[in-house]
């Protein structure tokens, strides 16, 4: 794999404190061509499985060959291994801690335990380990100079929805920030399996029985939508359906079809 | 024009999501080359006035041949067209809001609405048509190619102050992080017409008398001052005018000259 | 010392609003080369120690050669000095305000006056003043070219922390978003003061009685713990040390050490 020369970025850091910059100051040191694009520095602290999801839905826009490093560590310094992950057509590069979960289908996968320097401090991996070994890979030096292979990486259990034909139970897998509530929903079999029939999707105390088809549709009840990364979301017009229904992740999703 | 190879980002998709991660990852898997700039991804949730407010405030300072690419979008996926206007020195793509507006009074002005690719999301046009549109602009292909050229754009009805030498109204357009509240009325009008006479400035039950020229001089009451922009700010020394008065958009400001 | 390319930025101007776009667009628009990478500009409003206290822990992970443009300005426009400071690694921009106090103790230091632009706001000298003079220094131009070299910069006075076998007194300095209260104890001092004794750290009613290696040690104690920049911190595992004790900058943490 030819390396794209791009390194995205995932942490929990934040950006009104200078961990990030610093990052980006040793991989610049190390490859001064390297491109540098902030996925987010706004996963909520510690929230593994939350940066899990969204680099999930971000990692394939990028070109091929891109790195994308991914920070959420509250195990550092501790024994939790640094890796790199390389799969057909990008390399991972974080703590082996679940944050590459959603990697746990793809095929062609190689998995490295990520040599340490000899100077490392315990509580910031991001600038000792992470940023130069994925600023070495964006160089088009090969993982197996920088790491040794190991077996497997650290899934996060993930419950899968139950799917039937009058019944469909999943859960809220994430709130963006205009308040839309994404579900672990298929989008095109949820379509499928109601048809023309009548539904009730329940949250918590809420009902709701629309299935529309933009943000934009009439009314002010909450509705279904399918949203950009096709799992079916919860969602209110022009307002925020976690505010109106407090909603968190985990939440119960249920959806009833027919003989309403 | 010859593309500047910038292409610049204004939406209300904050940063904590991968939304405008994903439109440079788009933007950068068509143009490897591209150079994507922030102008903010802070715009309130769906308000098309403020990032028309906060893109008219800073597009002239990129270099011609610059790219400025705006979504604030709720009417996504509805029948809003996506277009791209072509001025004599930049670039605009994005949703025909009224986001352009503060393009009204240009000339040789262009409008073009975007050739929808095969494949549309009906929830996030900023991926999958307008970053690939932006991201081919920056690239040299002419806009002829990547759309049909309409008549005109939607442009928001703007209240223009009214300047007289005994009274002047205007109102509060923006306030920024600082709490400074910029109004619509143009400084050098206001200096000329307030000349050497006193004054009495009103924003709901605050008086302000002092007009001053830097945020540094001395006193801890509300003043008028130029701002960066031209326009008069109402601002409070080393604190935030927006907390101290709870004033919003839209807030009538009346400036009365003399003989107080 | 030849220009890496880079500048870095550093402001209180938030990212909701455009005045951080300005800036880099006025970069670009002298040198289209530039890489501009922010360090931050989630500073707190006019908060000029804590804008030097970040840049003094993130600048000397750049590539030598880079221009660090910082800008928390309460007095923009009055009469303190525009300055650029060139050390042998690195070059500085931004006003004579104290912001650039960390260098007090750097050999070889040159300080300049910037030469002001005929035409230049009083509210917004990051677009006038400071960003045109970083683009030319990152485009290789001499300091000399653009201002005159000038005796001294301002500097904050700072508090030093007092050392004994028994005793130390130090102080709060930052906060990070993730809750760890950096103090200004350096941390190998404090470590072999303490060696094997036992001791006893006080902030406000709170007694930390841990030294722990990695945030991930057991207990849900205050503890300390060496940190990235190699001063104490005060944390607590997976939650916020500043929410639970409500410390605040300037804060007192002294150390009894032994005899308890």
């Amino acid at each position: 794999m030819k390396p794209s020369g791009i390194v995205t970025l995932t942490t929990d850091f934040g950006t009104s404190d200078y961990y990030q910059a610093v990052m980006k100051g040793v991989i610049l040191s190390s490859n001064p061509e390297c491109k540098i694009v902030d996925i987010t520095h706004g996963i909520s602290k510690h929230a593994v499985s939350e940066a899990s999801y969204v680099l999930s839905s971000s990692y394939k826009y990028f070109p091929k060959g891109t790195i994308h490093l991914a920070v959420v560590d509250p195990g550092v310094g501790s024994k939790r291994l640094p890796i790199m992950i390389k799969t057909d057509d990008y390399y991972y590069v974080g703590p082996d801690n679940g944050i590459f979960s959603f990697l746990k289908d793809q095929k062609n996968i190689k998995v490295y335990a990520i040599k340490q320097p000899e100077k490392v401090s315990n509580t910031f991996h991001g600038r000792d380990i992470f940023a130069p070994a994925a600023s070495k890979l964006s160089k088009g030096i090969k993982p197996e100079e920088l790491g040794v292979e190991v077996k497997d990486f650290i899934k996060l259990k993930i419950k899968n929805p139950l799917y039937s034909t009058k019944r469909i139970d999943g859960e809220i897998i994430h709130a963006d920030s205009f308040g839309n509530l994404i579900t672990n929903l298929d989008a095109k079999k949820i379509k499928e399996l109601i048809g023309k029939n009548s539904f009730k999707a329940n949250l918590a105390d809420h009902t709701i029985t629309k299935l529309l088809s933009t943000y934009d549709s009439s009314g002010n009840d909450l509705f279904l939508i399918e949203g950009s990364t096709e799992k079916i979301e919860i969602s209110l017009k022009n307002n925020s359906a976690k505010d109106l229904t407090k909603a968190n992740i985990g939440d119960s999703v249920e959806i009833i079809i027919g003989n309403l």
